[in-house]
This record gives structure tokens, C-alpha cells and sequence, in this order.
């Protein structure tokens, strides 16, 4: 995988770009007028491993409200601004850590100047945030909703803020189309250093969600471009962080939590696979360190599997044989699910313990 | 996209390779031995879009029960054999329309002499299926479970295969690792033009099997990699059949069903856009004609999103602004979101009919 080197922009401490680790972000989708249920939606998202936070800022009573949603979180706060350069101002002045600014609706000349000499003052990175669905009409005239014209509209926006001395930017350029935002991106990370933020938009929820941004999102990541990801899917943000985590994993760029190697069960299973899964799945969501566990229902690529993880479980005739670390303990009842299921996770806590 | 060209391989009728559509198919997971559970799932499988079957066959009483089984599915059957030369020779007998062999497991000149002798005699083709879990261990001692070990196994039993003159071949390369899985087929790729079954093994289930597969095997649809589809889940296959279609969608290489595109929510959003996906997602997958549906909570990207969609809804605080092609229609009340969501429905179904 050959890297790209990107320039580094420091988000509150959380630094993006480089050959920093690839950071995590979500958006709340609560109402941000209201700061108690958005603080306790973004420590639901820190609890899983989410790095910063964005809130959208749709009007001046969501503008106030950021200071008590600032003070009452864990991570740096991004304000998701359209539209309105006020709003811009009064995040800034509210302490949040980047802008989103959209270069389809924020375009001109003298609006960007105003926030960009105003965050540059405060030594606040802006994310020049390209999304298919809002081009502005100037650039869907002469290149359609295309992957060039969404390059050129983040080009316009960054001559903008370099006019003004400010080069503290990051881009993104997301399309609800799988190959516009993958071309889109190759085109950018070609031409310029800046730090990209990856994402499919309106990607929308469900199996289809899941695929979209795994598709978009791990061939960008798998060229070595991304510096940070934020999966967009419709529900509960904590999927999306656990999603790019899931990505992160896939592709050997981040371990975290529990990397569960199955078997998708046939005619030769002997236990049942699914519902250790689905178990472990449920019950150690809390753990955060690395670890790679097999389930497999027999032993054709179990013994192989089992024998590469750090916990293994191996479908006989006779229940399933324990592996650890590749070396064969014991073998399990598997009469009772919920025992075998118990007796598993207490393999995993005992293996993620053991330096204890 | 450069797509690589392949050799086209007869599978009872459907066509692997060259610039054929990628062919979509899965696994049962029920008891071959069961001819009556196995054909109900197969059909189930059809229903949904799969276009071949593989079944396992893990001894006498599985071989005898595949003639039955093969009389009863409306699509080609494949073995899935593992050790046993005369299980092959049994399912052959009985009228599989493809072998699989484990390269790692079948290994002796004499058996696959025996075996391709067999298929060449009944114009069958074989797949030489490399697993991870299960490489020979001469392979391992020599390579380690890495991309060029896999790609080892399989040439070696190719070289057995083609000293028979025979080369009515297909492969495949999977590792239940990202990235070693898209190593080893593109250095197949670029050495061979026998056409790629692709997979991700042992991804496991719930999302971050789904995550595995789609990064996989969409990594190499997108460098012009791979002629057939089977998604390996833990679980009901029926899901691996929707899954190979979500990611085959997702590049626009087959078009099929719905294509909901929809927004993550957020501080702005004006209507209740995951009931409504999820209504669509459990009430409309019976469409297989391709049609693009855009539900989006704000005007902010709802409008572009919307505009470029065959039916698109955007909401307002007024309730739901409902495109079609385009062109604003009408707006739709989101006080009860199950008449909002079955008007919707209604927008679809009629749009899908409206050249009848």
C-alpha cells in the first residue's frame, strides 16, 4: 500500500494527516438546541471509540448551545455549517475545534474571507466539505454532478481561504455515488496535501449502508488515501463508529476490539456457529483491545483457522475443540449454547487478561 | 474500470467469464443429506436473485441425495468436495453442473487425474477453490498462509488439471483476511485468464462480515478482478445473495432492486427518514427492476439528492416535498409516518409500472 503524505491539522489535539493514525468521527443526529441529549449522545460515541464529534449548527439557537455541548464533551467538537457565515462566527466564538464549511453554499468571496481570517485568528482548521447533493448551480452547469465538478468546487473554495494565508484545511469530497466519490478523491489526492475525510453521503442504513461506505471507504483507505473516516448511515451514530472500525480492521489499519473470524455454516457443521457469534457479538462490545477469535462449524478450514487466531473453535462430532494461541486446551460441550457461549468468552477475557 | 479479460466456462447453461454479467451464487447450509430442506432453500436462494447453488458434500449418503436435490432446483448445482476423489466421481454421476476442489485437500497426481478425466468425459467444469484455512501443508511449510502460498496451491493443481488437457477451469483465492484475499487475486490475475469466483472466507456474520466482504470483493470488482460473486456469511444465505447484489450495485456492474439513498439525520432533520427506509427494505423486496429512491430529512442535500433520483422525498417542516424524475409533485403530511411511508411505496410501485 503505497501512503500518501498529507500535511497534519491539529483538531483540538486530535491530529489528522501525516502518518497519523487514521482518525474516527461521528455527527449527532440529536437536536443540538438541545445540549443535554447531544452530550449524552457524543459520550455514547466516545464510549465506542469515536475521536470527534460533529453537530450540525442550522440556526442561532443551536449556535448557543454549543458552548455548554463544548464543555460537557469528552472529544473536540466540529461545527457543520450551511448557508450562514454568522453561524460560522458564532461556533468559532462558541470554542469549537474545525468548521465545516459547504462549498456549495458558501461561496462568496467575502463571506469566506470574513471566516477565514476569523478562524485563522483562532487557529482553527476548516473542513472545505464537498457533498454531491448541495453543488452549487455555477458548478453542476458546467461539469453535472460529476466527479470533476466536485474537485473544481473544493478547488474554488480553497483558492478562497489560501487567498486569505489560510492553509489549515480539509477536504472532502463525498458523492452518494460509490465510484464519483472514489474518483472524485483519487483526482484531489493527486493534485493537492491537504488531509482527506472520508465518506460515501446519504449512504443510507441497513445491509445497503453497510456496503456502500465499506466499498467507497476501504478502496480509498486501500490506495492510501484518508486521513479520516465518517461513516454516514441513517440511525444510531454508535453504528457508524463501530463500522469504521469494522473498515479500519478489515484492512489492517486499526485494531480495535474483537475480530471475529466465522464460518458462513454448510452441510459439514457441527456447532452452531451463528449463535456464538451473535453472542460474543452482544456481550463484549466493551472490549477495545485487539484480538482475533475463530468460530468455525468443522474442521476442513477450522483447524487452520483456529490454529492462526487467538482463540479458536473448532465444530466435531463431539463438541468443539479449544484452541489457543494455535495450540489445542480442550474440547467443549456444545449441549447447551449459552454454556459453550459462556465457557468462549470466558477464553477471551482469560486471553485478554493474561499479562495481568 | 480496465476489465480483464477471462475465458467463459459453462456452468449448466449460465456463463462465467469473459464480459458475461458477474454471475451471483451462494451455499446452502442445510443437511445435504435432506433433499427436501436443501431444495426449499435453494428456491428461496432463487427467489431472491441467486443464479447457482453449491451444496456440500461430505459423504456417501450427501452424493446420493444429489440427484434429487439437482432434479428439484430450478438453477445448476455444484459440489463442494473436499478429500474424497470419489465423492467427486459420485456427484458427477449424479449430474452437478460444476465440481469444487480443494486444492489443499486433493492433492495427489493419480485422484485429480481420475477426477478431471471424469468431468472432461461430461463437459463439467471444475473450480480449483483455495482456502486459507485449508492450504496443503507443503504449501504452508514453504510459504506461510500468505497471498503467493495461495496462489501456489492453485497453480499447482491448474498444472495437474492442464497435463489432462483439461482447462475448463475457474478459481478461486480466499483468505478469511482483507487484504490477503485482493493480493492474491490480482497476482492470479495478472498470470492467468481462467475466470475468478470471488469471496472473502470465514467473514463471519452481522456487520463486520458484511464489511469484510463488501471491502474484499469490491476492491477487486472495482481493478476489473472477478467473473462470479459468493458472499460468505454466517447466517441465512438468503443474506449472502442480497449482499453480492448490494456490492455489485454499489459499482453499477448489476443493477437490481431498490437503491435507497438516504441521509444519516442530523440536527436538521425535518421527517423520520429510517422508518421510512426500513419500511421500503421490509415491504419492497420483491422488486428486481432497478430504481433509485432518495429519502432525505433536509433541503440541504435533499434537493440534489432527490433531483437525481426516480422518486425522491425531502423534508420540510410542512412535511415531505415528493420528487418524481426530477419534478416536484406534491407534498406528502408526516403526521403518521406509516401513511407517509405506504404513499411512498405507492410513488415506487406506480413509477416501476408506469410503462404498462
Amino acid at each position: 500500500m503505497s501512503m500518501k503524505e498529507t500535511s497534519v491539522v491539529d483538531v483540538g489535539g486530535v491530529k489528522i494527516g501525516g502518518d497519523n493514525p487514521i482518525v474516527v468521527q461521528s455527527m449527532t443526529n440529536t437536536d443540538t438546541r438541545d445540549p443535554e441529549a447531544t452530550i449524552d449522545q457524543i459520550n455514547r460515541l466516545v464510549d465506542h471509540g469515536c475521536e470527534l464529534v460533529r453537530v450540525a449548527v442550522p440556526d442561532e439557537e443551536a449556535a448557543r448551545a454549543l458552548k455548554k455541548i463544548i464543555a460537557g464533551s469528552p472529544v473536540p467538537i466540529i461545527a457543520d455549517i450551511h448557508y450562514s457565515p454568522d453561524l460560522a462566527l458564532m461556533a468559532l466564538d462558541a470554542g469549537v475545534a474545525k468548521l465545516r464549511l459547504n462549498p456549495g453554499n458558501i461561496t462568496l468571496e467575502r463571506e469566506v474571507r470574513r471566516i477565514a481570517n476569523a478562524a485563522s485568528a483562532r487557529s482553527i482548521p476548516i473542513r472545505v466539505g464537498v457533498n454531491s447533493g448541495s453543488l452549487d448551480q455555477e458548478i453542476i452547469d458546467e461539469y453535472g454532478r460529476t466527479a470533476a465538478g466536485m474537485v473544481a468546487s473544493a478547488e474554488r473554495e480553497i483558492r478562497l481561504l489560501e487567498d486569505q494565508g489560510f492553509n489549515d484545511i480539509i477536504v472532502s469530497l463525498k458523492s452518494s455515488e460509490v465510484n464519483i466519490t472514489v474518483d472524485s478523491n483519487r483526482i484531489f489526492a493527486d493534485r493537492y496535501d491537504y488531509p482527506l475525510h472520508l465518506g460515501v453521503t446519504e449512504a443510507g442504513g441497513g445491509r445497503s449502508g453497510l456496503v456502500k461506505s465499506a466499498i467507497g471507504i476501504g478502496t480509498m483507505l486501500g490506495e492510501g488515501i484518508g486521513d479520516t473516516v465518517r461513516v454516514s448511515l441513517t440511525g444510531d451514530p454508535v453504528e457508524e463508529v463501530g463500522t469504521a472500525y469494522d473498515i479500519l480492521r478489515a484492512l489492517d489499519l486499526r485494531n480495535h476490539g474483537i475480530d471475529i473470524v466465522s464460518c458462513p455454516t454448510c452441510g459439514r457443521t457441527e456447532i452452531d456457529v451463528q449463535s456464538l457469534g451473535k453472542y460474543l457479538e452482544m456481550n463484549m462490545g466493551d472490549v477495545t483491545d485487539s484480538i482475533r477469535v475463530a468460530l468455525m462449524g468443522c474442521s476442513v478450514n477450522g483447524i487452520g483457522e483456529a490454529g492462526s487466531s487467538n482463540v479458536g473453535v473448532v465444530g466435531t462430532e463431539n463438541g468443539g475443540l479449544l484452541y489457543v494461541d494455535g495450540k489445542y486446551m480442550e474440547t467443549i460441550e456444545d449441549d447447551d449454547i449459552e454454556l459453550m457461549a459462556e465457557q468462549i468468552e470466558e477464553s477471551v477475557r482469560n486471553y485478554l487478561n493474561r499479562g495481568e
